[in-house]
């Protein structure tokens, strides 16, 4: 099986996906948060790319998790910090979840045999997911206003490099060799790694800079959101 | 001033490039061409992105270079290898250019305050150019029908790294943070590193491998071809 990796939305169309398994990572923060909220056992999640079509759902009684430029939008329940998604607040809950960049990389890649949601939250569990699965692997990077982001080219190394370990993967692509030498780089010391990134100085701006380590840590939610086609809704 | 890369031509119009220089790079091999081709004192080099566009240039008597998937489009007097650009074949004559890659990148820099022609082949002119032009630099990568190419990526960290030895140039992008780390990796073993791409495989494939170490070699042709308005023609 291939893997291969997509810096950025607007490339989606450039690559072939068909057949292959989409791995969507945004990891500052919302495929983070989502793995949060599914290990705190939410019930599902409907990710929408519109403010619009969010406030609707809202009128209708769903929470809504919503933020653009890493600000929580203001009729929302929820902004993108992973922190905000307690068991308290999400257990059972059906959520609808809009951000600048994550939940607009999901709808693009409709084509994909299947759409994951991928975070260092879950590195292992999606691991053993994709491999299980025998079908090839596309790791979409969210970025940042379809602009290339490292904490996401990071991540793709990191599971690129996971992947390539079963012996059941191989690549042949520029982006995954580009994302695992730079995962070797990162990765001895990633945290200072990422205080050189260009998302890191706007979440501090914002002031918004608490969950960073939390968002690079491996493994903290071992589960597998999955999109489900018939009802649009992500479920583990 | 500031430095900044795009990955891709399909990522230029997410960029703010307004007041920018545009240093376009396909190092495989249209650019490196290019810089030859003035090095051995071509007069001109009209880029154009169509093939019917240089056919038509063709039956007005110009000579003409196209390729196309790394070959030589048929009615062409030249492919896309530096090699064929000899001081014989091109002094004082005026060159239709267009290439599967290069030309359609420099195609959509238009906006651009100026576009330059890179490749290693000019690395320490352009370098030179530019820091005493006083402007930002944008260093756009022409890459393989729009997907990510380590060459062109490498080359970007190669520039980057001289303008900022300069102490003149900053830079707050994760894509230009990317190629210097990169280039930090490859550029102690280049060719080395180079055998590990895909465009490497592309260009042994079709057995036209033979330019590989020129077009890595920096410094080959102390030239800077500079895009002028008025004629839409690269002069030096």
């Amino acid at each position: 099986m291939y893997i291969e990796t997509i810096f950025s939305p607007a490339l989606y169309p450039f690559y072939n996906t068909v057949n292959s398994i989409v791995v969507v990572v945004d990891i500052f923060r919302a495929t983070t948060s989502i793995c949060t909220a599914f290990h705190h056992r939410i019930k599902s999640v409907r990710t929408v790319a519109d403010i619009e079509e969010a406030r609707l759902w809202k009128s209708k009684g769903y929470l809504v998790a919503a933020e653009r430029n890493v600000q929580r939008v203001d009729f929302a329940d929820f902004g993108n910090s992973p922190f905000e998604f307690t068991e308290e607040k999400v257990k059972g809950k059906e959520l609808i979840f809009t951000t600048t960049n994550g939940t607009q990389a999901i709808d693009i890649a409709q084509d994909a045999d299947q759409i994951l949601i991928g975070a260092f939250s879950n590195l292992e569990a999606i691991s053993e997911y994709c491999t299980a699965q025998q079908k090839d692997i596309t790791i979409l990077c969210a970025g940042w206003n379809n602009k290339v982001c490292i904490e996401d080219t990071l991540f793709a190394g990191s599971l690129s490099e996971k992947l390539l370990e079963t012996g059941k993967f191989e690549f042949h692509s520029d982006s995954v060799k580009t994302s695992l030498d730079l995962w070797d780089i990162a990765k001895t010391d990633l945290f200072s790694y990422i205080r050189q990134t260009e998302h890191y100085g706007r979440l501090v701006k914002n002031n918004l800079q608490d969950s960073v380590n939390y968002c690079l840590t491996p493994n903290t939610a071992p589960i597998v959101p999955i999109k489900k086609r018939t009802t649009e809704i992500f479920i583990l």
